[in-house]
């Protein structure tokens, strides 16, 4: 086996210049994300910027993207934030380490389910769902972010109890930190919407100024914490500052959660893996298809798990891929993950000499780049396109991201899942059933609703549009029933099998009776195009028996016969 | 509107012997279980007589079969018991008043499921869970009536509290009760094993030794009681006796739920509802098809619903559709609902005039009963056959009656649920896929692995025996990919779709992916056999505009363009 990942092995001198571009852009932005996506989670300013560190080599080495940028994103620290909470006090060394074993039982996690290969766990968050998800926490973090703006303090939970207590803070706004934040959010905001333009109409190559924007936020934090130091506007007008960052690369341990611990940190462990999982390899995937690389999902499992392992025993916590970053590193030049680790790289030499110059950084200008940041998950294209397609995946999407900003992330996700498998069986149990006959000429068999066919008369031709389970068994059997009644004529019933991938044992059941009743009253049962593997089940029992002979290969087939058999033209 | 029913409008004069003896046999039936299965719902014995009362009649005016006996049964007092024990003492009256709420809010959600017409929810119980659930409750109830037999006290719940605690308490074991216990559950159980075959050996006809051993019971309920007042047991033996039973018909109250219980009632009410309308629609349907009668789910709600109402203002608990007394009943030449109707009053004489009778009755009699008839209810045809044929249903069925005996009922069927709709995704997220060609003289297409087969070198045709959707979209996607990998020399690729009944958001946008990036490989992508709602749902949207006259009505068809195209034999 050879250790070396195979881009590491087979490195090529002229990728250099591309990954170096990228790990200094990528750096730029990671700093600032960094440290506010910390304070978004209840963490010390520090957590961010050791989970900037060791999990970007862990990737690196052992994941299965090129170009994915892993560290601390949004959506999984709002999900870190809510699941410790209610643990321990935010920012306490408790609450820490609390994060750190968050980190740790979701890099177990990604393992195990790389290791079990149960990466199709993450297929159960379909895509509404996930899009739902994520614009309903963007909202609930662009609201939480609200006080830090406008420079008030409040204790609440929710987006509800926030915006109520925000109300009544109101009077209290502090001047010059709304001037600090709501300035910074309007320079953030006109720089995305304006800046790429002017820069690209100044004759610079479009790319290029595409990339120059990404560094506002940057450029936001460094003329601020100049302002705020060179004015003493922290002391003079009382503006909140990140304050002291410890210096110096973090220590390595191992954070063990005690058993009480245990219990309370796995379903948001298991949650923050998922989603994390999904998005990563959604990003990964799309980012891959430019470039006709591949991404596998079990490696990416690997790769995330290793990230947020190394996240947890240096101090970090939970760690995925982010897309805005990745997006960058990818436009950037990015070719291989050395991208990442020379960002890595950049931010020991950070951690390890310069903490100081974010002392007088304020909390308002990271609170800006977090809702600037968060603004463009909200996903209403998704919404619209779903609305159109389909309503029930709409609805799907709807209930979870109101679930999210309602009751939480837990239960905005659990809705979701339900909702998107209460949809699938509520069509699967409202099968649609055709009466079938044959396209003149083919040996193919259509609607009769739908297409101009020729049909025996005497015979029922039912094609069902679904899987024999429990769940629409008995509204088969019913529909038959209701055919039989309203055409007396009826002599032989067939059922075109062509989407039966399944018959459990509730519908077996309720095929041998059917079976039997229609005998009774001389009518006989027959199947056509049975799936090999639902044969391979019918066989040997009653049923498969008392439909000997009555089973054709092709639909075809069952219509001779029946022309045949019942004596028509 | 007619307000008759029209069993009673049509009503024929050679029906009635049949009814008649139907109506007396049930009764001496109903009177034993309805005193044992008050006595296990934890309910004063009377409420079992009331409960065979107004709702036999209720039934009897707007439910479908003709021959289902509605009342007081094992499974829904069990259900009983477990909602109200955390709620009030049982045998006080506030359990007496919360059951008869609980018999309100059940007829309540069943009218109301009829009138919205989702009886499709009871679909979600498929017949393995309700097996499971059945098997296990037996065996709950079973395990609850020992410390009756043996005429011990114990304050335990569950099995395993009961069976620890019955240990501790064997000692305290009253020896007459356990003599009048035993002896009646081996009397019973020996009249059902071998008394009908002694009687027809005797040279009565089968069907009358066969109901002759259904008066098992009420014969050792009458010797019984005439030992134990002849002998003064109660007292010299502590045979614990049922006491003083109210004497007269019940006064009619309507049993509103406060706000406060209304919460803790309405889970158990909805289960009741469900299983008490699946378990009674197939006993119905199963009893109907013999004599070529028709059940109608919808009236069946509305029937069921009705006699709980009528159950909760007459002093009564939840009842539903007995198995055992249904049977009977037909066996005995129940013709109409007219049987039920006599057998109300004959009740309703009994309940009048003749409740002293049951003064001396003992506790261990009613519970040699209730073990000997929820025996008969383990079912283990059931498991055996879904073990050959599905091994996921059999392990949905184990789990289910696992998941009651030591969790209780409503995690039970819970737990069967969950399972049963988790097996159905784990099937459909691992969908079966096939390379299919063409049956040779024919227009119909096989599995090559399965059929000799005629196929088109460079055309990969796909048949995937799934709907596609976002638990399967993704290995869908990989399968494809692998085969393309494996042979580098296919330029199309053809999805056979017969079996695709849905596509989902997630998967149009997999399956929009893909085809991009096959076309920049210069693969081309093609489905056939595209159904009718799928195929409306495409139209419009990108990935239908890309595959404009790709889409081939026949697979035929799309096999013979490929020819022409790949330019093979």
């Amino acid at each position: 086996m050879n250790a070396l990942p195979a881009w590491l092995r087979d490195y090529r001198r002229e990728w250099f210049a591309g990954d170096l571009t990228a790990g200094l852009i990528v750096t730029v932005m990671l700093i600032p994300q960094s440290l506010a996506y910390a304070l978004l989670a209840g963490l010390p300013p520090q957590v961010g910027l050791y989970a900037s560190l060791l999990p970007l080599v862990a990737y690196a080495l052992l994941g299965s993207s090129m170009t994915l940028a892993v560290g601390p994103v949004a959506v999984a620290s709002l999900m870190t934030a809510s699941a410790l909470q209610p643990l321990a006090t935010p920012g306490s060394p408790e609450y820490v380490a609390l994060a750190m074993q968050l980190a740790l039982l979701s890099g177990v996690m990604l393992l195990a389910f790389g290791a079990l290969r149960l990466g199709f766990l993450a297929h159960f968050l379909s895509h509404p769902v996930i899009s739902g998800f994520i614009t309903g926490s963007a909202v609930v973090i662009a609201v939480g972010q609200l006080p830090h703006l406008l420079g008030v303090k409040i204790q609440a939970h929710g987006v509800w109890e926030t915006l109520a207590a925000l109300v009544h803070a109101l009077p209290q706004t502090q001047p010059v930190t709304l001037a600090l934040g709501g300035g910074s959010v309007l320079f953030l905001w006109l720089s995305r919407r304006f800046l790429a333009r002017g820069l690209a109409r100044l004759g610079l190559a479009p790319g290029t100024s595409e990339l120059l924007t990404k560094l506002a936020p940057m450029a936001a934090v460094l003329v601020t914490t100049a302002l705020v130091a060179g004015l003493g506007l922290a002391e003079r007008a009382g503006v909140r500052i990140v304050g002291a960052v410890p210096q110096g690369l973090p220590s390595l341990t191992v954070p063990l959660p005690s058993l009480e611990t245990l219990g309370p940190l796995l379903l948001p462990a298991l949650l923050i893996s998922l989603v994390g999982f999904v998005e990563s390899v959604s990003v990964a995937q799309s980012l891959a298809l430019k470039r006709q690389e591949r991404i596998r999902p079990n490696r990416e499992l690997v790769g995330l798990g290793a990230a947020n392992l190394a996240s947890a025993v240096s101090g970090g916590y939970p760690v995925t891929g982010g897309f805005a970053r990745s997006v960058v590193n990818f436009a950037a030049g990015a070719r291989t993950p050395l991208a990442g680790v020379i960002s890595a790289a950049l931010m020991a030499l950070v951690v390890a000499s310069f903490t100081g110059l974010f002392h007088h950084l304020p909390h308002a200008v990271l609170a800006a780049t977090i809702v600037v940041a968060v603004t463009s998950l909200i996903d209403t294209h998704t919404l619209k396109e779903a609305w159109r397609y389909d309503r029930g995946d709409a609805l799907s999407l709807l209930a979870t991201a109101a679930g999210v900003i309602a009751l939480g992330v837990e239960a905005g996700i659990a809705i979701g899942v339900a909702c998107s498998l209460g949809v699938l069986v509520w069509r699967s149990s409202h099968p649609h059933i055709a009466v079938v006959g044959r396209v003149p000429g083919t040996e193919h068999f259509r609607n009769v609703e739908r297409h101009r066919v020729e049909t025996v008369p005497g015979l029922l031709a039912l094609r069902v549009d679904e899987s024999l389970y429990f769940g629409n068994a008995n509204v088969i059997e019913d529909r038959i029933e209701a055919r039989l009644a309203a055409d007396p004529g009826i002599r032989q019933v067939l059922l075109v099998c062509p989407a039966v991938n399944l018959i459990d044992t509730t519908a077996l059941g309720v095929l041998t009776e059917l079976q039997r009743s229609l005998a009774r009253r001389g009518i006989a049962l027959s199947l056509s195009e049975v799936k090999g593997p639902v044969m391979d089940r019918l066989r040997g029992t009653p049923l498969g028996q008392a439909l000997e002979g009555q089973i054709h290969l092709s639909t075809h087939e069952a219509f001779e016969q029946a022309r045949r058999t019942l004596g028509a033209v």
